[in-house]
């Protein structure tokens, strides 16, 4: 799959500007287009702010589920960004609005069962729902089917739904109970995410994908993914915002999640080098992956070729 | 895929007789054949010793990879039965024999980093290779790629293969560690079974394949898997002990492993109706598994239906 024609390089102050007038939207992935792990990359203050002096709208699109959308706009106050949380969208927020909104869960009566951290029980308890898993300390014992509370116990009757996502702290406990849960029918079962890796200093680490892969063929089932480049993430934005997508753009790091996401979606893409992409794949006519319209080494030139 | 004869049920003395006369040699599945967690099933020991009088020859092939074979003649030893060590195949021996006899590593030069338990790392031992990773202290610390000692001090480039199987010490550090080998592509990567789950006292638990699945996906590459149904088990077996097919007989308790690789080893085959499977899924002629030549609701209705 690939665009219709070939991508633009944004290299020039009148490519910059042309694209700049193109859109009054922009929506951002934030790892490896803001930030590297925990390291700004550069001109990313100074190009935020032109955005918003030329009466742009800003939305913050990430897969990450670990942390809330509470939690991310502390993230963006160590950099010095002011933003709202109403201008984010993480995984675990779209997890919770699919409970809310497509399954239709009851606030207050149906629980939800966790595997994954606490960017998704945060956003659940927003909107009301009590989850289930997740960081309970008893998770952390090692697993004996004698001994462990959730078989002693029993499964909780309430739970409607397993969310599952990253999660740093797996481990066979959280495995073993989650998979009890899958086994019932009756329980939907939903990820974050399918991301089989994530970049972190240099390194390549297992992502949610690869954790959710693993209860979902002990379960034999497929989850609801609810993040990018799942089209309900971006239905629920443009619903929430009233956007017009022809007038807004994608910007992200990933052709497989964050440009197909905006190729699929209609929206304008524009993918930056300073991720996980290189400008040989995103040239490559040859490859699987949706092309973006337009591509820039990082997001801080169009800062810096307007000025 | 179905036998091209119904699965004859081993209810009379003649069936049983005939059955016994057909074979001179018995390969057992173990867990849900002989017994189930820590309970001898009913007349086994009666029916080893009429075996073993009657001058059968018996093996003992099991996909759990977490004990070693001579851990195994202990467990066999606490139900009172005497089994010699040459006697069993485990999948961690069965991959041992493919880092030996097929990837041909070299002993005491190069090294294997296990996602899994000691059942691999001793019967790797016995040959000769150092195993890294498994159960390493080290390695249940939280992960923290500045201060992992295995991001540290540099993978071990004498690592010429990893080995995954069931690891109930599964965590995000085990995890992270082995994709870190996997994404070197010199590096082989050898899966000792492929079972999603396991049954244990009634529930349903994540087997190998669910663990081997998640870095599988990681990693975007698939493995060899050495356990049942994977022929090359049998052929080692065949093979180490010089049999003849058409005299051998598999018994077990799984239509899609231990049926599967007696059906497709062109060995004759018996279901035991004590673990995992239903008489109403043996005689299922539209299922996808293949049908045993015989089934009986236990092993021991051998002894008690001949004597």
């Amino acid at each position: 799959m690939t665009g219709s024609t070939a991508p633009i390089k944004i290299t020039t102050k009148e490519i910059a500007q042309d694209f700049l007038n193109q859109y009054d939207t922009f929506l951002f992935d934030c790892d490896g287009v803001l930030w590297l792990g925990k390291h700004l990359l550069p001109l990313i203050t100074e190009t935020l702010d032109l955005l918003t002096s030329l009466g742009k709208t800003l939305y913050f699109v990430t897969n990450n589920s670990t942390k809330s959308r509470a939690a991310y706009t502390k993230k963006f106050a160590s950099f010095g960004i002011t933003v709202k949380e109403d201008q984010i969208f993480t995984s675990g927020y779209a997890s919770a609005l699919h409970v809310r909104d497509s399954l239709k869960l009851t606030p207050g009566e149906d629980k939800i069962w966790v595997f994954g951290e606490s960017g998704i029980t945060e956003e659940l308890a927003l909107m009301g729902y009590e989850s289930l898993g997740c960081d309970d300390p008893r998770l952390d014992e090692p697993f004996d089917i004698a001994t462990s509370p959730f078989i002693i116990n029993g499964l909780d009757p309430k739970v409607k739904c397993v969310i599952a996502g990253l999660d740093t702290k797996v481990n066979y406990h959280r495995l073993a109970i989650t998979l009890q849960y899958l086994q019932q029918p009756s329980v939907e079962f939903v990820a974050t995410n399918i991301d089989s890796t994530f970049p972190n200093k240099g390194y390549i680490l297992p992502g949610a994908g690869s954790m959710i892969e693993s209860v979902a063929y002990a379960s034999g089932r497929t989850p609801a993914a609810c993040g990018k480049p799942n089209p309900n993430m971006l239905n629920a934005i443009v619903k929430a915002k009233n956007l017009d997508r022809s007038k807004c753009c994608m910007v992200g790091d990933r052709l497989n999640t964050d440009i197909r996401f905006g190729v699929e979606g209609q929206l304008g893409t524009l993918l930056v080098l300073t991720g996980i992409e290189t400008e040989e794949r995103v040239l490559n006519t040859a490859g699987d992956h949706p092309r973006p319209k337009y591509f820039a080494e990082k997001l801080g030139d169009l800062y810096e070729l307007t000025n």
